[in-house]
């Protein structure tokens, strides 16, 4: 039991999971009855196939025994993400869009990591099936993570996540319960969120379909639309506002929701990582509409709105859209270039480098920068006013090196492919981060990546997974000894 | 005696290297007076001004101590470029190429932190005493950050720089007179390697002159030429191989040159920093020709020519061109802007980050990845074949941080000027690891920096001055408590 080799309990989960997409997959099947939609059909074959392929895995891989050595969690963290998006671009590839596997499983990894890029022109006129399909990959990738995130990544140690450990997270075998017990929580919570999102945007005037399929992505930072032209077909101020609350809402931590639900609530204010994204968000406004005003000759309140929505949806690695920021200016390209790379608080349903590590990024230079001045000194770091565990700098400074580094090789990647500078340097940035559109004609906002050459879109797609699941969960299997007994 | 206050310390030694300017600034004088142009005087009364400034600081700040403190270093190391500069500014201010001094200061700037970004067009037809400044500030500043970064950084302790520090180089007092030993011992191999290399630069058919200059720039890794087309106004293949050859000497740490004249050869090829630095130079080489040839549909040996020229130039920051680079496709320019960041070893003439940084990230992320496997293992880092003390992996992460927010800080304000993505991403990375020219088609190969606004070369001379000094030895003196005693 437990031997590295073993990998019953990995492909037992997994099967759970493929049982659980396949009975997602009945959603759009019924969207799609009800429309008339001839693609019902595809849903159900979808959805039955996969639930025989989860079932059969998960009879085949019982051991009545439901704990996980920490290999184990590594490799079923990375094959739960491939193989999922492996079956849930099933019905992309059937359906009447006639996309092919590849742009199918591309689609189906940005969902399911909560990225957003697509490959779908025509939204406006696509089934109701696919929409809610897309929608609903978003949303259950968006709790995955945060699942993941709290239950998995604190004990695995990734880039600095021990921060966030807590007593049970060390023992692994009972990785499974917690994240079982932790799903059932903070699910609840995901799922009031999301309804209380999709009923403000009903109020403000969406059609039901419209309403849910945005909440779905809304709060899980996915940024999935079921227009074209995102969120700037409605033309409200009232929708983008509430996009823009409910957006960062998803990017807090949902351990503290946890806790402010049971009474804690001055949690979520005291918690100085809510307080630095706040921040964040509040500079980026500032300077991007401060932009749009001088620069681009934009009336204060229309500066202002842009500004606020469009800067919130790539910060927290939404993106959504009101309007092409990648025509913008001079400015606003460098400037989304970087705060794509920021991301929200961990725990929750972003991407990106995350607020946490630029705090503890902010920490250390400080604290190098005081001991330059006083080398006898003993300058102490702190996080959320405790001393930061001496393993977490070089952790999140080793995951900020690689971050880079691999941003970096991807966009060499890209551009050996032959997309312009702007397209592979932003391409690979919105998907390391998860991010959703690019910068450009190409992939921009209003683009799609649909042309690029299928050898960018599995790139892509890698990269998305990297990102996702914090680089080193995936990067630890390609290392021969990992497989070593 | 030593107080941070005190800056007599300080400014005696900048006073005596005024006087080292001012001496210099004799030769073009001369240059220009056997040629027959009237800036000679323009020189004359510089070095005239410089001298008598220099002087009575001298005079002014003795006290008959030459020791210095931490603090004193940190504001000796960062003032002496920036008062350098304003006088070496002084003759392209006064010439008769017409510059204004925002233009003056950023070539001379340019030139002492031996980037080799210019302002100038024309320097086909500029007067040799202009043409034989600009070499000469290159190769002052050349000498002066090897002397810096092996007599002063490692006390500092300047990311990651302890990792060369000797018995001697951790008594702050001793600073000067080593610095000025060293200048000596070193002093003489620079002036060897240059006589080599101008002597080569002849025999392969350039003048006399123009040996001189280019010599003079290679050792430095400045990349100043005496014509608008570079190496490429020479069109030979002698020439870039040669100029390939010092480039690459420069770019090795002039320590282990030391240690080879006195019997020690063997050093030079066991050390691992130079057999990285070798190692990434082919990687490059590879990549940059297989592009060419295959895309590019390029022949082989042209192919491997520009590719081993033009890569060289970038990786060591010298920045001369045979062709504009800028415009070789899409792989091309993330390459280059990857490359940028490189440099070559410590102790040395180049800038970036330099290659024993990226020895020490590899085997810190490496270690962090066999730990996440093995958590109880123990992983030893080591750097040459020595385990790397402990403060050194978090103090080359910190370095990293800090270069790749100034970047993105300064890529950010570049764009606020309206300047567009590949220049202010270019620009700021060009600047920061001062390599020269930037990328596209305002500052590439065949651009210049002249159509900048002057607020963006204000800011680009300080890119060049932060990367030059290695980040910290700079933004130290911003932090208040720096200056409280």
């Amino acid at each position: 039991m437990g031997s590295v080799t073993d990998f019953r309990p990995v492909f037992f989960v997994i099967g759970i999971l493929l049982m659980t997409i396949a009975l997602a997959m009945v959603a759009p099947a019924i969207a799609d009855g009800v429309a008339g939609n001839p693609d019902w059909l595809v849903f159900l074959a979808a959805a039955m196939f996969t639930l025989f392929v989860g079932a059969c895995l998960t009879l085949v891989n019982r051991t009545g025994d439901s704990r996980l050595t920490v290999r184990q969690a590594f490799i079923l963290t990375t094959f739960s993400w491939i193989f999922i998006s492996a079956f849930a671009a099933l019905p992309f590839a059937f359906s009447d869009l006639g996309l092919s596997y590849t742009d199918a499983y591309f689609e189906a990894m940005s969902g399911l990591t909560t990225t957003g890029s697509t490959v779908i022109v025509g939204l406006d006129d696509a089934p109701p099936g696919i929409l809610l399909w897309r929608a609903l990959l978003q949303w259950l990738g968006g709790i995955g993570i945060i699942v993941t995130a709290v239950a998995i990544l604190p004990m695995l140690r990734i880039g600095g996540m021990q921060l966030f450990r807590t007593e049970s997270s060390d023992q692994s075998e009972k990785v499974l319960p917690r994240a079982a017990q932790l799903a059932g929580a903070i699910g609840l919570i995901y799922f009031g969120l999301t309804v209380s999102n999709a009923f403000a945007y009903w109020l403000a005037g969406m059609s039901i379909f419209d309403a849910v399929c945005h909440a779905m992505t809304t709060i899980a930072t996915g940024g999935y639309s079921t227009s074209d032209s995102s969120i700037g077909h409605f033309d409200s101020a009232a929708i983008e506002g509430i996009s823009t609350v409910f957006m960062v809402l998803g990017s807090l931590p949902f351990v503290l929701y946890l806790q402010a639900v049971r009474g804690h609530g001055r949690a979520l204010w005291r918690d100085t990582q809510v307080r630095w994204f706040l921040g964040i968000i509040v500079a980026a406004l500032l300077a991007l509409s401060g932009w749009l005003w001088i620069a681009n000759d934009a009336a204060v309140d229309d500066a202002v709105r842009q500004a606020a929505f469009n800067a919130v949806s790539v910060i927290t690695g939404t993106g959504y859209s009101s309007s092409d920021f990648s025509a913008w200016g001079s400015f606003a390209l460098p400037l989304f270039t970087v705060l794509m790379f920021v991301g929200g608080c961990t725990g929750a349903t972003t991407g990106g480098i995350k607020v946490f590590r630029f705090q503890v990024l902010y920490a250390t230079a400080r604290a190098q920068i005081l001991q330059l001045i006083q080398p006898h000194g003993v300058v102490t770091m702190t996080f959320n006013r405790r001393p930061i565990p001496e393993t977490v700098p070089g952790a999140v400074m080793g995951f900020f090196f690689l971050f880079i580094l691999s941003f970096g090789v991807l966009a060499m990647a890209l551009s050996l492919m032959g997309l312009d500078y702007l397209t592979s340097v932003s391409g690979a940035a919105t998907a390391i981060a998860n991010v959703g559109p690019g910068l450009g004609p190409v992939i921009g906002p209003s683009g799609t990546f649909q042309p690029l050459p299928d050898a960018a879109k599995w790139l892509l797609s890698f990269g998305m997974l990297l990102g996702r699941l914090e680089l080193f969960t995936v990067l630890v299997l390609v290392i021969p000894s990992f497989w070593r007994d």
